[in-house]
């Protein structure tokens, strides 16, 4: 009935976050009917979007042809103080507030199944050496900035006893953030509560 | 803050219907940490969609090498009953009711501003041309599959207007379809209840 490569295009962008098979279908007519130049545009985007790097110190993206991204290359920031999210989205949702001055770290999305990846504790085994070359004095200071979940405050204790011997202060955000909810969906004026009492 | 490459995603996919600016982001990241793989095969999807083309009788796409769709090029399916709908998605719909064997005809999204373009037009006074060619006794019938909505009412107006004398019956879908909703949505059942009860 649908010709193969929409079937393709529904397949895959079903497959994609918050995207159901209705939508995908969609989405498929609404570009064949926007025509070749706008499809060739998404493409070229995708195409753009493929070549990025993590960067190389916070796992944020990495701002060409720096290593770095736009955070861990500006120097104006304070680097002894240093965020630990789970996902870009919850940095760009922090950042919105204007109230943090310092550095980020993302270690990738929580598994629902309750366990840390290998290449997230690789992520924070590696932020810890790096604090411990870099602040020999113990002072900086870490802010985990978790969504308040049952997984994340599991996270943020494995967080907090690994780096309690090497910084001078952890802390995680203050209420504010409604116990169980995703700090990518709170608005900016509770993130800016939740950063000043943070404790 | 964000590299040029995911400004420009987010820009371009919050253009597409029903995604905001907000799931634009999180698909961007999401893409970015599926990896080149899975982008890739994103990219090629969205070529083999970009080299689709309409059927040349009724405008939805039409199956390759044949410049026929699926419906038009099915012997089995009549050819003098034709549903006239606005979306591929509407055909989609109508034709999971498994009720209709007729071949449909497509003729584009209706503006809200209430005036049928030129190409929605001409492809009406395409239709009609072929259907005086085809059944000079006017022995064929057209079903107007639109959904009920003030301007889709309106058109459907200009619709019997245009077909009145060249074939022996014009219908609606009957009821069923609760006034001012879309086809798109309506479940099957009472889709297939309205294909029952055309008036």
């Amino acid at each position: 009935m649908l010709p193969i490569p929409i079937k393709k295009f529904i397949e895959l962008f079903s497959e994609l976050p918050s995207i159901g098979p209705r939508q995908a279908t969609r989405l498929a007519f609404h570009l064949i009917a926007s025509g070749k130049n706008t499809i060739q545009e998404i493409e070229r985007s995708l195409s753009d979007i493929k070549n990025l790097k993590n960067c190389e110190q916070c796992f944020f993206i990495a701002t060409a042809p720096s290593n770095l991204c736009f955070f861990c290359a500006d120097s104006k920031r304070r680097k002894d103080l240093i965020a630990i999210v789970e996902k870009p989205t919850d940095l760009l949702s922090l950042e919105k507030t204007r109230t943090f001055n310092g550095q980020y770290f993302i270690l990738g999305d929580l598994a629902k199944a309750g366990v840390l990846e290998t290449a997230q504790r690789l992520r924070i085994k590696n932020l810890a050496s790096r604090m411990e070359k870099e602040f020999p004095d113990k002072n900086a200071e870490i802010i985990i900035a978790i969504s308040p979940t049952t997984f994340g405050d599991f996270t943020a204790q494995l967080i907090t006893q690994e780096f309690k011997p090497l910084v001078k202060k952890i802390t995680r955000l203050g209420r504010g953030i409604p116990t169980g909810g995703e700090i990518e969906f709170a608005d900016e004026e509770t993130l800016r509560n939740a950063l000043e009492r943070r404790n």
